[in-house]
């Protein structure tokens, strides 16, 4: 079928809007309408990538309607509204039959090779191979998928709500649920107040933390941190993080940090803020030429836990649904991580406005391309011819 | 009561055998007749330590009888076998509350003054006090310890074997069980074959680990790791031990690493060498003016686990049974531990051993004081008056 989609021709030039070509699923392949897309920033790095294969379609948040299931899908019928997994899991490998999923690595290969499971592409353009991005390519009306990224959530989830969930949202709310286990109670500290970091604070508020300190350097960031929870605010420009912890919390420090800064500095004093027993996830990439220092005075001592998490330790098919629910009971917050609504054509507005310095990194831009209606005709299709 | 005892009367001296006085069981206290007694590296560190109140009766593993229990004690009888356990809890702090309880820190103040919990001493020589040592005491014919230092054995259980459970055998079969929560056919790397690795080395063998994979400078220790169940062994001095590590398991690295070396190297050669998802625990104290490095590339990516383990994360009343129970089904090795049997009054033997450059830091020396038989005469203790 021909669809729209907004391509990337090479590294850090604008997407072009064209129409390509899009195959039929294969065996374990879903044909999925996008119905909105967010723009997250792993987006513009890999547009300025020089090892992203080209040319592609970026785009690796999104929702939208399942209209064909290719063989053996059992996950999915049409008519389903779904949710965009970006790790899909093979459900086979030690890591997959242990409950860690996103520790899973099948997709990996073809993810970095820009193709889909069976290491072919489903774009092209005059014959020509169009590379997948994340297995996802959202940045597209159409999109084929594995059958393993496609997430059912409730038909009353709207869909500009839903593209978030598979990205940021899950990551933050994972860590804080899924690694750090917030608990009732407890204290917590989110550094970095970002698209994940605020869904850090979402997720320790809906597990029921007492108190939620946002650390950050920025203050508008910080104001906004409170909109989603925090019920205190760190800057860490000014004040001495580990005594301010401390201080909030009864001299003892955090029950739980999680650090979504992605510098080393900022988990250093997250565990230095954590008190004993306290476990600090680090959701955050650090700068690879970096090291992590901890002291070691006492580290066997006071029993602290430090980790890593990936994707939030996500369960797609246990927590998009489950975050949707939150949201349709008013209680996890995604109208307000909504910064702007585009169409594709507009899409390099949301790429622009990631280098705008008053940007604040939380929200998202999300392109929406909405089911027609019946009374559309082809000609409101803007000269792109829908054959499925 | 006067009670013959082994006094530290001052920094480095060797310990003098001394009729002391030992007062009753005040509330919560009990009265034990040490049966058996282990030199544990800890009590030699205290020997030579200059904040170590004096004088005082050193000792810190213990097993023996229970002769008197002072008021409101319901934990324990007289005539029950019992362990004694150095780090007793309160209950009823926040760590007490979610199970921690080797964290509980309300023992540590009369620890480190030299008391019992109430602040005073049950120990005097001539009307002058003589300090208790980590609430037990125990290079003495008896002590009064708190009731929650006093662990319930089986009858059946031989008191030099249980005499060991208290201190090093509980930390390293905790930190295999309870901290790094080793699984059925596991990989496990356990740094430092000393009285702690050696029983993580069999903490990891009951949990059912697949391979175990001993790691240490010494040759003559990664033998005897091999008695004690290590399937492998790995000469840090000699070896890359991550490519060591990861060529044992598959290319993977282990699922699990326990570090009781001490050394942040150790630790970071146990980071390396682990696979996603795994966890690496610290059980040994590093020097406090060193710094633990972690490489930051890929650090949220991998997943990881670091974690400190104090005191193998000991339940004391669930693990120390656990552990008689596994010894008397004989799956605990607990008699290879004994290096030799002394009497009280060669307790500087043990103390000499430490410095044998020969001595392998794995066995104890264990003072046994066994209970008299009825057809003992009071002209058999030595001129030493036994008014309980």
């Amino acid at each position: 079928m021909k669809i729209k989609a907004a391509v990337m021709t090479g590294v850090g030039r604008p997407l072009e809007i064209q129409a390509v070509d899009l195959a039929p699923p294969k065996a374990n392949e879903v044909l999925v309408k996008v119905e909105a897309t967010g723009v997250c920033h792993s987006d513009l790095n890999a547009l300025n990538d020089s090892t992203t294969p080209t040319p592609t379609i970026l785009g690796h948040e999104g929702a939208g309607i399942v209209v064909e299931v290719g063989p053996n899908v059992t996950n999915v019928q049409v008519g389903d509204k779904v949710a965009l997994n970006w790790v899909p899991y093979c459900g086979r490998c030690e890591f997959c039959v242990t409950g860690a999923v996103h520790l899973c690595e099948s997709a990996f290969g073809p993810m970095f090779n820009g193709t889909l499971l069976d290491g072919t592409s489903r774009l092209s353009k005059d014959d020509n191979i169009i590379f997948h991005y994340s297995l996802l390519s959202t940045f597209a009306e159409y999109t084929v998928v594995p059958e393993m990224s496609c997430v059912k959530l409730p038909d009353e989830m709207p869909m500009a709500q839903a593209s978030l969930i598979g990205c940021g949202v899950a990551t933050g709310y994972g860590a804080a649920v899924n690694a750090a286990k917030v608990t009732p109670g407890s204290t917590v500290a989110v550094f970095g107040i970002g698209g994940v970091g605020v869904n850090a604070i979402q997720g320790a508020r809906i597990a029921g933390a007492a108190k939620i300190i946002a650390c950050d350097v920025k203050p508008a960031n910080l104001e906004i941190a409170k909109k989603f929870g925090a019920t205190h605010t760190v800057n860490v420009a000014k004040d001495n993080v580990e005594e301010a912890l401390k201080e909030l919390t009864g001299g003892f420090g955090v029950h739980f940090a999680i650090d979504c800064s992605g510098h080393t500095e900022a988990t250093e004093n997250a565990w230095k803020g954590t008190r004993k027993g306290g476990t600090v996830v680090v959701v955050g990439a650090f700068n690879p030429h970096k090291v992590l220092s901890l002291p070691a005075g006492g580290f066997h001592r006071v029993g602290k836990i430090l980790r890593g998490s990936f994707y939030g330790d996500v369960q797609p098919f246990r927590d998009f649904p489950t975050i949707a629910r939150l949201y349709l009971d008013g209680r996890f917050m995604l109208d307000e991580l909504i910064l702007n609504r585009l169409k594709l054509e507009e899409i390099n507005q949301a790429f622009d406005a990631f280098h705008d310095c008053n940007c604040i990194n939380v929200g998202r831009s999300i392109i929406e391309m909405p089911v027609k209606t019946d009374t559309q005709t082809m000609d409101d299709c803007e000269g792109f011819e829908f054959v499925s």
